[in-house]
């Protein structure tokens, strides 16, 4: 008995570097995926914020710039999700590559009305927890599948593998990791180049694409606490950002100003202390690194800058690498550790795109 | 609409040390997995070479070794597997967790007549290439699950972040990894300590039960290359075991020396050899490592001790672990390093674990 194709409706909401980059990795993979995973992935709609183009029967991909170009109309939720839903023999789903906060709330409703919900955005996973309750028990009521591999990591497997180490009864005691390869690529840089000062590294990063346009963003710890929260989460922590110290490096007199550049330019003024937490650091044969931590034993969160020696694989990474380390009853003394490339759009696409072939594997699917 | 339970009908082969805890872990687990997963995982018969004991309706899992110490009948594998295909209402999966050549032989018919297969062994993996596809073109025809997650790092996420990214659409150029965790705990006690000779740190992961009885099985880099062929062929290389050079450290003269005790008396003789190696590496300030190493670009595999600069992630490890690190268009020229405990009852018995709750999910499960 051969096994039957599925056929998988994708509405895809935010056609930017993630979206765009998850539509060609399709666009190539499509044949393969339907001889070898038997799965049929068809784009029924893109919508950005402002526009949004349909299809019944799925949106060519190798020329889908051109006709999102020449052929979209004004974006409309409602009428957007409609469309996909509405299109016969497929299972429909949701993928989310925003940064919208508005977007998830729409999770909920689709997946009462049947659909699946695949993201990169961490919105939901991070966001307010009645929500996230909400559509956690909606998935349970109709069965759908919400995945998110790529909100922590990119396409490293960190949420895949944790949930098989709960779902198999592991103890999963403490998850810890560097979770942002911004501060994760200012930390290194500071350590392996004495001499340099925290002002000149946040400028060469900014420089060099791996901040938000204002960097406090990305020095204020938010986007480490919402991927900590993430996975908290899942591991069945009642927790919300607002629950999670951090440690931002954003000097307390700076968070208030309001131009970049202003920052920028006041920035190098607070270099010394940054300095000495560095020399102090590299007497002792450490390092500095900015660490998400999950205690889920005292049942709580925290991010902060902590030291390292030397041999501890957090010292050992480099560029913008992420890294996380699963302490359990398993994966104890010696821990689980996953460390690679937790940023940009190929291998965040990838994280997305391997959520919707385990989706098209999955049991929900067949139709 | 609540999803339904599906039934898991398995049939375990080998209830030794990693069989055993996968019985204890699922004991454990079956509550969770029943709610959770909306999986019922039944063991319809156990059998180790020589007894076995068979249930229609799902052996008693708190109490299995009683059970099999007073209930067994002499073991018949035949018989066996036509008990568990022939009950009914469940998907019917063999659990292998031997060791043995045998075992592997009877995959391809049980595939045939509507079976799945989960492996810790990685007889079939590495063995002969032409029993291998005879598997593969069967699970193909028949739709089935052939899942082996626990053959290459036991527990740790390796074989499917390979499947992911080949799924996806990576192109996979390099995997390199330290794959023995006995040849790790050896080279790595070397480079910890220097002073301490090859043969002193070879008796004692003797003794410390991290070796095989005869130590030279796990010297001669035998298991390390049967991961590799396991990889490359997922990577679509058609190689065996006798295609992959290997670098031995069982000296030359010693490979047929017929007693354990006579080799490891003589081992000392041999110290000198490994002594030069470690110290002309430590003034590079570099350690010596095993490497298994897949190349897809070149089709080629090998097994060889090499040496890492102090910097380099496999230089970082620590007592028995594993590491691997994949090269690919997306993960390159930052890589994804995986790294733990590879080997041990608890953590291959979750790789299998895994690989039953996989099965359970997958769309070819739904009775």
């Amino acid at each position: 008995m051969a096994q039957d194709v599925v056929r998988i409706g994708i509405g895809l909401v935010g056609p930017g570097t993630v979206g765009g980059t998850l539509l060609r990795q399709i666009a190539r993979q499509a044949p393969a995926v339907l001889s070898t995973n038997k799965a049929d992935l068809r784009v029924l709609g893109i919508t950005s914020s402002r526009r949004m183009v349909l299809s019944d029967s799925g949106i060519n991909l190798h020329g889908w710039t051109e006709i999102f170009e020449s052929k979209s109309v004004s974006a409309d939720m409602e009428s957007f999700l409609s469309h996909v839903a509405g299109c016969d023999g497929y299972h429909h789903v949701l993928v989310d590559c925003t940064a919208s906060d508005a977007v998830p709330l729409h999770y909920k409703d689709w997946i009462l009305k049947g659909g699946h919900v695949v993201a990169a955005n961490k919105k939901l996973g991070a966001g307010a927890l009645d929500v996230y309750k909400g559509v956690k028990e909606s998935c349970d009521k109709c069965a759908a599948t919400f995945l998110y591999e790529a909100t922590v990591g990119a396409g490293m497997p960190i949420i895949s593998t944790l949930k098989g180490m709960l779902d198999t009864g592991d103890q999963v005691q403490r998850i810890e990791g560097i979770l942002s390869g911004t501060l994760s690529f200012i930390l290194n840089t500071l350590s392996e180049r004495p001499g340099t000062s925290f002002s000149e590294v946040v400028s060469q990063a900014r420089k060099l694409g791996f901040t938000e346009p204002d960097p406090r963003e990305d020095l204020s710890g938010a986007d480490v606490v919402r991927k900590v929260v993430v996975l908290a989460r899942d591991c069945g922590l009642d927790i919300s950002a607002e629950d999670v110290p951090v440690e931002s490096l954003v000097p307390k007199e700076l968070q208030a100003v309001k131009s970049v550049e202003e920052f920028m330019e006041k920035l190098p003024q607070y270099d010394d202390l940054m300095r000495s937490r560095l020399e102090s650091a590299r007497a002792a044969n450490e390092v500095l690194r900015c660490v998400g931590i999950v205690d889920i034993e005292k049942a709580s969160c925290a991010v902060k800058v902590e030291r390292y020696p030397s041999s501890h694989p957090f010292a050992g990474i480099s560029g913008t690498d992420n890294i996380v380390q699963f302490t359990t009853s398993r994966y104890s003394p010696r821990r689980l550790v996953i460390q690679g490339p937790g940023a940009g759009p190929e291998v965040t696409a990838m994280g997305v795109f391997s959520d919707l072939l385990a989706l098209a594997h999955s049991r929900g699917a067949p139709l």
